[in-house]
């Protein structure tokens, strides 16, 4: 005989079927309770209805449920399986000693649905089955709570007749809004509605359900139990579960099970009451029990919040209150509770959230979850967990959510959502340009932000852009607020590189520095205009992109013992290195600090950003002969050797990926008279020919234009000059002992033909320079690939390459069609209104597009080179999730900005560890 | 016995051996002989040394090549082998009645490679083989040239110490110049060396060649032959040769034959001589033999171009002078060349270009080949040739280049090169916007381009951009030139959609209006600066790019009677259909008039031009709240359904495809003040505010920015409107009995959920609409295919899309990160000086990118749902190798601008027709 029910709860349970075939067999939910059974932890008893049942039900579909569901026998339910469940029944009335029916202790339970995969919310639940008015008067009696026992009797026939009836919602709350409007206001809230209004309210229900269903509401609770099982079964099928199994690709074959289990009560008496505890504490991951508990009281007490609950332990009382704790009212209980949050820690492996009931001195365990924690707490608890021995060291790697680090490493505002609870709205939105959080004065201009921050004084730089004149100014101010500019403004990129917080492309604010005023115009976000003069302080959220009016409550840093035990775990299960995104000797100095295995992209342009390079620049661009160019980029040679040495000195033989300029010329060009003019000056020409030559050069769509390679080849004299500095740096410090092996890159690629020219220019230059220094120098040329042509010719372009870096950010602007930097017309309403993405693209790689493009350039690169090595240089290389990509396409190494590193390296860690165990 | 050494020439050629084995063992050039003798044609006797032996000298391979070849025992010669080719040899001299070495009509011979595959320029060859001391006496005597002689003595030598013995040409060019230092002057020509001169350099030459391979000129005729057949054997290998067949692929083991055939001279009295051939006019296509003759004389002369060269037929001659021809002087070798050449017509199937000689009165036939021609010519002689049996209908359907219709279609200049050869260089370059020529005077203001066309004068408008307000002045102007703006440019749209000839881009102009001049600054391209005034004249060649200074000849459309019949051959043959982008009834009546078979892209926001809607669609965009927008949309609501309803009656039932938005916002925001203005007036806001609006809504990158269906969905009123525009223009024509079934094309689609929004936009408004109307209405819903990611998604996308259309310029665009309007910074330098790129991309589709997308969405689209139908509707469809491409991917049509509608037609059947003769 096949058997279909399964038992759960003290003695021993029935479902030791191994956990596969367990939860195939019990869903989630009843091999869940089924495991815990055998774990010796207390929980409300039951049993469950094997998914195998859940076809009999199916093929029965009809709309008409609630008058088939009355007649039993059409529902399959052969004499076996209800013998079956009338002992697992009759063995939970003797374990409670209650009666399923019984006019005094009556025994209610829950019925609920559970797939062998989690389909949240997607199927139906009946609670506190088992209640008619016999019963409910014996509930009322057993707890001393009248008013108790009818709401929890108007609640269950509600659902009863929502989920086992098919009635709308929206006829019970009609009658709930009458009975309330009966009582004086029809905007009670349900706790305020009185016992005798909850009597009516359940007979009006019970009138509801007569007029909807044309039956009265079944008083027999066995009626109730075999309909309620079949209405659950029945919901696997319904079209919001067909919905959501099609787009998660679950098989529809699997069903569900059905769980009934015992219902308990924890007002009871003062030996009674419910509770909720963590297993460690999970703001600061101390290793000690932590949560709440409310005596004589119900789950729904502890969640309404009408009564203030007390702490579980006498310790975290308030002293002098201590006996006011769970510790200290049922200390055995207690106890007890304790002991099941160690025993389901430890068998999990993972920080527990467990609720509790305990019911006349009895505690039961309802439900256990890994609990939430600070990044600070998953930090501590992942490493105090393997040095008890409750999880090794790669349990201890994965446990933590290393996009949280993130928390850990810059200074923080609470998030935007947490403070809009407490009333707190952002004046304006802008882009997450760089992370971190800051207050202080407004100000416009960057001396003054120098001479303010030398009086010791907070500000904050507003600007409607940034350009190197003002990075004196940005290094002074705590952060730094830009009306317009993307994520790779300058603003962005340079604060990034200085570690400051910064907020760009905040397009609300009208900046007037003539008047030394900001004004906010009225908005959906802003109820009234704001206008914000020098001097007056906000607040600046890096991390979210978010301008707050006043100082806020900036937390700091944190300093977590554990981090470096936990990074040097990672670190030894990375497959991928890790190298970071810098261009200067000061940014490969903090790469370093934050464990940086190399640099993979630095970015030369960015060396021209410092004010005495500036002028040098727009010279050699705009000058109108080759020599006159020839003069000023030997200036520029000497600052980038300069540089370059700097970095190779301090990497000690760390690979350092240099880029050839990828020359973003709107950003370079002269904008302001003087500028026009002091370049004018410098090259002894006329301004209006410097200010013609400029517009020429102005373009229509800048990222799609006269950049990269483009330039390279157009104005050779520029790469010539580059690989020139690169190599005279390498030599000295290869004459020093040093060990140098730089890699130079190509941007922009997309032709073949591009990389062999630019390929045999590095060449000649490099044998030139090398035979005139008489010195040898290994380097190494590769290209970036952020087109989607490269990818898909990427065969081609391995042959002259002896590397690929990604540049995710331009690959995913071209592969989308998207500017990153005119994006904020559309693409937030894509994320959060219209619901067309769900995550931005640039800031996790979309497997779809640009990932879809990289797995095409990883392959046919490899298959034209298999020693090919391929890295990540967008910011991409510091979202966890795309790191995992990385991973999967078997990248050699993600490159980050330093912030990022530590994200990136347990990233990696973990992305290799699941991949390992794919595997296996 | 292995046979290797086939004869050719009269009486019967040996190299029977079927046309495929023939070319692999003669190589091309010894089986095309040998295929000429099999047809009659008289070829200069001759053998050809089988590809076979080409092995035996390989492996030799040495750098002393001289002197290893002067002991031809060594180089595997069997004597099997040289009693073959002393018996072909043989047959030779008795055929020509010459001999091999003799002292009287001496043989001498060509030795040649050749090998399965053309390697022009290859390898080696020696002409004039066979001259000693004694034998050049002998040739002086027989041609009474003793100067021929000792030129054709000289350059023998000259030839045969540079490929057999590898002596370099600069010693020989340093001896030249000697001797004609020597006669006086070192910059003489070679013809202006005097005979004794020429026996001075012999001297020379003699000496050079002992000093250089320590032996002395051979004077033995059989060393010569031997040792040159094995030179042009081992030329197999040489560097270059190898080069180029690791380029092209060739396999380098099919190896070369050799070539061994009778010199003939033309020289030899006046019943000699040589000439050129076409067997058909090719600037006419008229079926008569067309071409020059120069007698007495051999084929040097004639490229040498001393001496007037007579026409071939007596009626070409000029009156009066008839007798001076081919015909009249040598009727015989006349009718006999003729009939050659219609013999090599018909066997070829195609126009020959041949070369001839004819010595003493008999013609041989040295050189056959297809014949250049004009389009005009091209497809007379296709119908032509077909009505004589000469082709069937696909030949000729296959012989004329789709390309060079563009010539027959519009009015032209010639093309720059012809143009420079005769000293007429341009002014100024941009971009081919819209193809054909005209020249007329400058006005700079559309009002006085109508003035002065009204009174009957040729205008150019030159403008620095155009705008919506110059449409009148463009129509009524011949040709329209602007300094800024690409292909895709408001003046190229308008120039195309109007049929005028148009150059955009050109950003040497410095258009100043106030002035009324135009500035064009000292360049490469212009030695000195140029102003031009209103009212100077100036030839602009769209098809180009170019502009010249006056007027130049501009040379009217052509009308070709058998155009029309080979189109309709044309039809037949085509699998893939044929449609135009036209976004006007007036453009819809012109692509009928072209052969469209429907719409392929009506870009509905080019509508929007007309002065009268611009105010309106400003406004929409502008409009501060969403009520008054919808009532400026109503106003353009009723202009897009007329404009829809006179395209759907022009297109009867064929298909029409309405592109919904593509929103290219900085071509439609006010600029000029007055606009403001008139904008603020409408709107009854602050001309302020609807400056800050418009500012707004600037962007970085616009191509990347907020377009086509991203404003569709932030903005849905839009594309609500549009669609009731197409629903109800297209039920007033179905009441009225038309056919008619909308296609509605979703642009800028990057993600699934775009298109489902947009789909279910679609159908809601369209089944408000028809239940409105109480109307059915078939419609289909698809999307452009134009972002890489569409392309990489297109399988999810096909799930809401019933086709899709490739917008292969935009896909361009972000495939390579190119935007064509700032290509003009390094592209044509990519193209013409460095060599990166072969063609512009945005003229041919690039296989390597955009094209290996489309493959991808093509199978992917396909997959997901076998129906879905495919189309191209960027201007590559309008360009033969583009189409041919999307014959291969099976795409269901292309669409393109209606002049190129006739090459879309002829390449498609190109395609489709070489295609199915690859299947079969």
């Amino acid at each position: 005989m096949a058997r279909y029910v399964y038992r759960f709860g003290e003695p021993l349970e029935d479902g030791a079927a191994g956990a596969g075939r367990a939860r195939a067999l019990l869903g989630g939910k009843g091999a869940g309770l089924a495991e815990m059974t055998r774990l010796g932890v207390p929980v409300p008893p039951g049993f469950t209805l094997s998914s195998e049942l859940c076809s009999r039900f199916l093929p029965r579909e009809s709309r008409d449920a609630a008058s088939e569901a009355r007649n039993d026998s059409k529902l399959g339910f052969d004499a076996d399986l209800r013998d079956e469940v009338e002992h697992a029944l009759s063995d939970v009335e003797q374990q409670l000693d209650r009666r399923f029916g019984g006019s005094s202790r009556p025994l209610l339970v829950s019925v609920r649905s559970g797939a062998m995969v989690s389909m949240p919310g997607m199927m139906d639940t009946v609670l506190n089955l088992g209640l008619n008015d016999e019963t409910a008067a014996a509930l009322a009696e057993e707890t001393g709570d009248a008013r108790f026992a009818s709401d929890t009797y108007r609640r269950f026939i509600q659902m009863y007749g929502n989920v086992v009836l098919d009635i709308g919602h929206h006829h019970f709350e009609a009658t709930l809004g009458r009975v309330k409007a009966a009582q004086g206001n029809a905007q009670l809230r349900d706790t305020e509605l009185t016992e005798s209004s909850l009597r009516d309210l359940i007979k009006r229900y019970k009138a509801l359900i007569e007029d909807q269903s044309g039956a009265s509401f079944p008083t027999d609770v066995r009626e109730q139990l075999w309909t309620t099982i079949t209405a659950v079964f029945r919901s696997w099928n319904n079209a919001r579960a067909v919905r959501y199994r099609k787009m998660q690709g679950i098989d529809a074959s699997i069903g569900t099970a059905c769980t009934v289990q015992a219902m308990v009560f924890g007002n009871l008496g003062d030996d009674s009451g419910t509770g909720v505890a963590f297993s460690r504490n999970p703001s600061t991951g101390e290793a000690t029990i932590f949560g709440e508990f409310l005596p004589h009281a119900q789950g729904e007490d502890l969640v309404a919040g009408l009564r203030t609950p007390l702490p579980l332990t006498a310790s975290s009382a308030v002293p002098g209150s201590e006996a006011n704790s769970f510790e200290a009212l049922l200390p055995k209980a207690f106890e007890s509770v304790v002991e099941h949050c160690r025993a389901l820690e430890t068998h999990f492996g993972d920080m527990q959230d467990v609720e509790f009931t305990v019911e006349a001195g009895k505690p039961f365990i309802l439900q256990t979850r890994a609990g939430k924690r600070t990044a600070r707490a998953a930090v501590r608890i992942a490493v105090d967990m393997e040095r008890e021995g409750v999880i090794n060291q790669d349990q201890a790697v994965l446990s933590v959510d290393a996009s949280s680090l993130q928390q850990l490493l810059h200074a923080k505002l609470p998030p935007p959502t947490a403070l809009a609870e407490n009333g707190v709205h952002p004046i304006a939105r802008g882009l997450p340009a760089s992370p971190g959080a800051a207050s202080g004065a407004i100000v416009f201009d960057a001396d003054e932000a120098v001479e303010r921050a030398a009086q010791g004084q907070d500000v904050v730089l507003v600007r409607r852009e940034t350009s190197p004149e003002d990075i004196h100014g940005m290094k002074a101010a705590r952060g730094i607020l830009t009306a317009s500019g993307g994520m790779t403004s300058h603003a962005a990129v340079v604060a990034r590189g200085l570690g400051k917080c910064c907020v760009t492309g905040c397009g609300a604010l009208q900046v007037d520095y003539a008047t030394g005023t900001i004004r906010i115009p009225k908005s959906e976000h802003v109820s009234e205009p704001i206008v914000l003069s020098r001097g007056d302080e906000i607040s600046v959220d890096g991390s979210h992109g978010r301008v707050y009016l006043g100082v806020l409550d900036v937390e700091a840093a944190a300093t977590v013992p554990e981090f470096d035990v936990l990074m040097g775990w990672a670190d030894k299960r990375r497959r991928m290195r890790v190298r970071a995104n810098v261009d200067t000797p000061q940014g490969a100095r903090t790469a370093r600090s934050f464990g940086a295995q190399g640099i993979g992209l630095c970015r030369t342009e960015h060396m021209f950003f410092a004010p005495d390079r500036l002028l040098a620049v727009r010279c050699a661009v705009l000058a109108t002969d080759d020599a006159t160019r020839e003069q000023w980029l030997e200036r520029l040679e000497a600052a980038q050797r300069e540089d370059f040495e700097g970095m190779f000195r301090i990497m000690q033989g760390l690979p350092i990926t240099i880029r050839l300029l990828d020359w973003p010329l709107h950003e370079f060009l002269p904008v302001e008279n003087a500028d026009f003019e002091s370049v004018a000056e410098a090259l002894g020409i006329a301004v209006k020919q410097v200010r013609q030559s400029a517009h020429a050069m102005k373009e229509i769509n800048p990222m799609l234009g006269f950049r990269g390679v483009r330039v390279g080849l157009t104005m050779p004299q520029l790469y010539s000059m580059q690989v020139r500095a690169i190599a005279r740096a390498a030599v000295r410090c290869a004459q020093d002992g040093a060990e140098v092996e730089p890699e130079i890159m190509v941007p922009m690629v997309s032709l073949a033909g591009e990389l062999s020219a630019v390929r045999s220019l590095v060449d000649t230059t490099m044998r030139a320079e090398l035979e005139r220094c008489e010195a040898k120098l290994p380097y190494r040329v590769g290209t970036m690939i952020e087109l989607p042509r490269a990818c898909l010719v990427a065969d081609e372009l391995a042959q002259y390459a002896d590397f690929f870096s990604f540049g995710t950010n331009d690959l995913t602007q071209t592969t989308f069609g998207i500017s990153r930097d005119d994006a904020a017309h559309f693409l937030p309403r894509y994320l959060d209104e219209l619901g067309i993405m769900d995550v931005n693209p640039f800031v996790r790689l979309d497997r779809g597009g640009p990932g879809a493009l990289m797995q095409i350039a990883a392959e046919r690169g490899r298959s034209a080179r298999s020693d090919l090595s391929l890295g990540v240089c967008g910011e991409h290389g510091g979202d966890p999730s795309s790191v995992q990509l990385c991973e999967e396409l078997g990248l050699d190494y993600v490159s980050c900005s330093p912030p990022r590193l530590p994200i990136a390296r347990l990233a990696a860690a973990q992305a290799a560890l699941r991949r390992s165990s794919e595997k296996s």
